[in-house]
């Protein structure tokens, strides 16, 4: 089973600014465009995904981008949340929230026969990380600097060596990695 | 004139441990190697250089990693330093040392017809890219995540875009991005 990254970063490696705004993405409604156009592979990964997992921050931005609608209908979404205790009521079946406890949620899905979990939000992908549970990352490099923000990368225990498997860069200026993890 | 940057960073950022170390680099003298026998483009960039400028704590790094040889004989150096007052004595009329003006000092050697400045270490770097000064970066991911350490990158008054020139795999999982940056 794959667990995996897909994520856009600042070249100096942030997921969002600070307050979560996300406006210096090429195509965000406030941002200068360019990549329009460009898929960058994301329909594909998507289309491998069986599970996503969702931090709570991260799913209450997706709420707020897109009140009323949900992206991610036709597959499941695991939220987690140490705090939240309730999802909106249009959302009800649609999404499990569940307390953080990534090791045993990936041997449960693992035994459940889930092929690839898509893990998703700076603190879960950290969470993860730092478990050595992530399998592969897809980390597309925007060309621009931001300066501060929510930054995809956070401490480790110790050093997590990685295996380059390809590159790709775009019209647009953005440059697509993917990485594999091996296990430890 | 060019003001380029050519550095090395882990994929979550990081130009060294936050003790300086920099074992993690392949080819390193504790590193795992595999990047042994790649230039990475180091010998064309290093010959476009008529001036180095140096941060006062990389200055010393060099000093430390290799005593009494001085890698940049034949090359102008410009060492940056707030204390420092006085160089070894070997290395007297080899190197100048001067206090921090990034600004001034690019107008300055643009005068004396300079073509490449190459400016290095991680406060020095960051300090010209705050004003605007770096025209180019070539940064060397390394497929690792050390988790903590000295950053290549720090705060900005305003976004800075750049221009993906274009990127480079090599067969031991470095990706060589060369960036170019607008005056603004």
């Amino acid at each position: 089973m794959k667990v995996s990254v897909f994520i856009a970063t600042s070249l100096d490696g942030f997921i969002a600014r600070p307050d979560g705004s996300l406006d210096w993405l090429p195509g965000s409604e406030d941002g200068e465009g360019g990549a329009e156009g460009e898929d960058h592979g994301w329909t594909a990964f998507w289309d491998s995904v069986d599970c996503l997992i969702l931090g709570r921050k991260s799913f209450e931005k997706v709420l707020e981008l897109a009140p009323g609608a949900w992206p991610y209908e036709g597959t499941r979404v695991i939220v987690l949340s140490s705090t939240r205790t309730t999802v909106p009521e249009a959302l009800t079946g649609k999404i499990e929230l569940r307390a953080p406890d990534p090791a045993a949620l990936v041997e449960e899905l693992r035994a459940e026969g889930h092929k690839r979990l898509y893990v998703d939000g700076g603190a879960t992908i950290q969470a993860f990380l730092h478990r050595g549970l992530i399998t592969d990352m897809t980390i597309t490099l925007i060309p621009v600097l931001i300066g501060e923000g929510i930054p995809l990368f956070g401490p480790l225990a110790e050093d997590i060596p990685l295996k380059h498997i390809k590159s790709e860069s775009f019209p647009s200026g953005l440059v697509q990695l993917l990485y594999e993890i091996s296990r430890q």
